[in-house]
């Protein structure tokens, strides 16, 4: 969904640098999530047409009208290497608004990958290319191209906003969308629980419990939670 | 939805001309929205649970965790009169994290309704009170006060952001949420639509046809589209 | 949905016969929809946006593109008194493609309602002016004016065929079509059994139970239902 | 959805005592859900088809198979007056298990209303006769008499357990069930509630903020929650 | 959905030529889709149990009533080789009417596959058989046998209608219906339609543009896009 | 969801029989379901994140506050080897309570998988550890840790009741749980329910109808079912 209609195709956003973008993308969607203070997340409404992908690129944003894709055409022209399209309409839209073609298009220009809250088809084709896509839905369903719509706006997807030049990064987890100024803190953060996970880990394999690590019986006591044996606790047992 | 999850609290936003956002909503939803170049909709989402009310007021709004009002309470103590509370959760949540005594704590600062993603209870009361609601769900489902969230940061509401000051009217048709520094435009289009739609009203009520009055013949011909009676189009009738 | 997205207007589609449906329409959406066998249902999809409104009409048959009302416009002239306009897009579209000022437009030319799988707006208007419309949403989104649809093609809502010219009958429980070639049997079924449900409701009120008076106790012994005291059954009183 | 496609009906469930369903219903959904510790709510998928009831009954419960209304006639022959039927099937269904003919029967026998996961028809005459309904769907679509079910069995309802006899309420807000055996806590605990919402409405009348009658903002404070001006918070303008 | 729900097994109806929907089902679903129109194709809501299956039947048709299989078994009776199920009920249901039993029994017959609007389940076995379906859920709910619907008579799935005998094709976008009357056309534009996406394949991987190859430049000039460097567009930077 | 909040641990339920539990994993979901009178199903919203695993384990229940996984931590401690953990929420949440490493920590104390009401995520790496999930969601979302809840009190998934130490089993249909009390029955007539399904298979195999291995041509006639040629039902043809 959009924050304007606006008619406008904005030509040079600047974007987040790729070599960030790339580390942010190995870090993975939930663990940058989590960096981020837990937000930036587009939801669990957006799924991977495909299994294992992990990629990240800069946003270029595409709002266009439902049923309608003359927005995308105009968006491939704005893409350089590197960068993800990132695809919504103006109200509520499953259908497959993007296929195999404009993902040929895309490929040549180094494009890394889509996510739309509208449908995609051709996802056989699309997993065969290995051209990533995650979306709200797969859908034949065929588009016009009669409607004006905007590109390199800032539009918001599954809840967040989404700005042209973001680091966009998506894996089986769904998508994350870092804003070009906290790139920095983002990397930062995610490097420190990245190692602070594997600590977990390391502790998790050998029996540490997560009540101890994270002193979390302290936590239950004051929550007034009570420890019962089956035998103690009758009435649970029907 | 969020766009960001930072623990903060925004004391003094500068709010839209009161004055201004009465002539918005006078205008009503539908009006303004048309007006915005058919954006700043707030979505189908959002219901009225009551009928025939038409408000506008200066969005305060509140970031919560799902299941938890903590920060509802921070966030009226923010309010002043002419302010209209716009509450979302950081992800998916229809609890019931609204209800009376809140809209009795509000009524008293002068606040002039409700807009939220969650749901809302004690809603025979808040019919009786006059107090005005819009929400995703009815919900009695209760809530905790132990998470930190944020008030008057930008937040995601149907897909549309809603920042502090914002002017957000709402009717049976739903929300709209016109940006403070757009206020003056959608006033000035709003007018101009006004004026349009009555002098279409005088038309239609003599029988004039939108087809002629949009000179829409023409876009049907150019489209392609055939009439044919029922007698010519065999197929058609079966 | 549709069955086609041909883009044609029918002109003159031949009518069911007002008297015909207005009797049906007395009879109640549910009486009829069990007087067809328990078929030509609409589905809980479709709500009033009134209560108490009870009407029947014959089809004037939409196809819309999403986002785009530009065939309700050629829909408009296509229509005569006792006619209902049935609504409905290639793809799902619960954007408002439907308001007050078509309702002006259709009100002058004896138009009797609305029923439409997309949203509709201005309900408060549509309310006072006694404009009745059944639909899937109430939304404010606003339309285009740019993609060619059909005028008078059989239609699907709710997963049944709807006809130019079929008996549409509405009221609070939904909406039903009668095929224009089924509406005597409609009639016949439906006076019996309304005459059969006031004999049962005299029944029921005077303390008759379903089990006698559908022989029920029968059925519920073959299909090994048993009857046990709470005391027998121990275990489902836990 | 059901615990049991067990083919049985109990016939004599002990019930809730109903001077004390009469005092909880007075008390309120919310109210009661607060009371036992926010908990035996059945969720905001039940919805009136009437505003303003509030009633409270002793649950005769039924579990039908879709598209499958013989168990209700059933259990009209087990009904009391004071009982509140309480119906769901063992897959979902939103069909019209119920409608106006079964309410006849059952205001003969004094029951209070009806709860179903199902659809309800006849909502027009439903609300002429008084007889409130709570339900997830309106819906005509009608039912066969073929497959058995149980009759007063523990059912699942909103994702709660519900046994013959427990004293269910509903209001505007929804449906809550207090198990028979809790009857006695909820009225304690309610009666408690209610007195001490009553203090607090009154303190909120006054101008008392929830932050400093709850003590929150020490919670606020312990969670890292800052206050800045709209001025210091530069990005949050934006 | 239904468009009838009289109860009859049609036993010899008429099927589109084999041949034809071969050649119909290695174009693929989108291609035949966008070659008719945007028109017949069954929506986003039926889904594959497998990846990469692409085939093509000629329909046989059932209507069931929800919760029960009755029908499937008579329909199986119907089946000859080069057939494909196709499955809906008279009122919606996700049961898993359908697994591993059936798909034996119409393997034997030649029977390609199953398109339902139900669950199926046995899904592990469906795999491992090379039996392909598409349905709207996976469940192991099980079905009775106890009410009538009917065989090859005209059903609706996903708001398109399905006669008996018609060109049914399905893949990973899912699945399109061509009627019996309209395969010749399809396979005429469906053939124009290939050779057209493979010269615009062949141009993208080259580097055109969708803006130049489509003459879309002066669609966007009409309808009003402009362009906008990011340093002109400061409002669209924040 | 939930049928008590109570804040309480149940440190020692007795557990179901693990070599019955293999024996009934090994029947598969839906053979366990009809076996139990097609009951016990927790229904098709539960799905696995993995294809082709098949699992039984005794049932490790927790009740967590929605967007709170502080519940999971202690239910850690509770686990033994062959245990299963069955999550859910106080009123619905998809966010990501449950991520690797939990599952490693599970992992090390012998548990055999998930099922939750919530959304997992890891996913990529989860199903790299061979750690099987069934959810209603994929999502990244990330918790908190501060609202009590319960570990081992009956809980209600799917509409069904969970109880600590039942049998739960997943597969690709989805999953079944089979209180502890009823396992021996489940296993006696799963086995019986295996020999008939592989005599059923075998006689499909060789071409005989269900139509005439479970008599339904009488069930047919009874219900008035008709057999036409496609010649006689003009009407169909149409």
């Amino acid at each position: 969904m959009s924050t304007s209609t606006d008619k406008v195709v904005i030509t040079d956003p600047p974007r987040a640098d790729l070599t960030d973008v790339d580390e942010l993308a190995a870090l993975g969607v939930a663990t940058v999530h989590e960096a981020l203070g837990r937000s930036c997340y587009l939801g669990p409404g957006l799924r991977p047409i495909q299994d294992g992908a992990r990629i990240g690129g800069t946003a270029v944003t595409v709002l266009c009208w439902p049923g309608d894709n003359l927005m995308i055409h105009a968006a491939v022209e704005q893409c350089r290497p590197g960068d993800l399209l990132v695809v919504t309409t103006t109200s509520p839209c499953v259908d497959g608004l993007f296929g195999e073609l404009f993902a040929t298009a895309l490929a040549h220009r180094g494009v890394r990958g889509l996510v739309t809250t509208t449908g995609v088809r051709d996802v056989a084709d699309l997993r065969t290319m290995g051209f990533p896509a995650w979306s709200a839905a797969v859908s034949a369903q065929g588009s016009v191209k009669a409607t004006a719509g905007a590109v390199n706006v800032p539009i918001v997807v599954g809840g967040q906003l989404v700005r042209p030049g973001d680091a966009v990064l998506a894996d089986d987890d769904g998508v994350v969308c870092v804003p070009r100024a906290r790139v920095a803190e983002a990397l930062a953060a995610g490097r420190a629980r990245l190692e602070k996970e594997e600590a977990t880990r390391q502790a998790f394999r050998q029996g540490q419990l997560g009540l101890d690590r994270y002193h979390l019986r302290v936590t239950l006591a004051q929550l007034g939670v009570e420890y019962l044996s089956a035998a103690e606790s009758g009435e649970w047992q029907r």
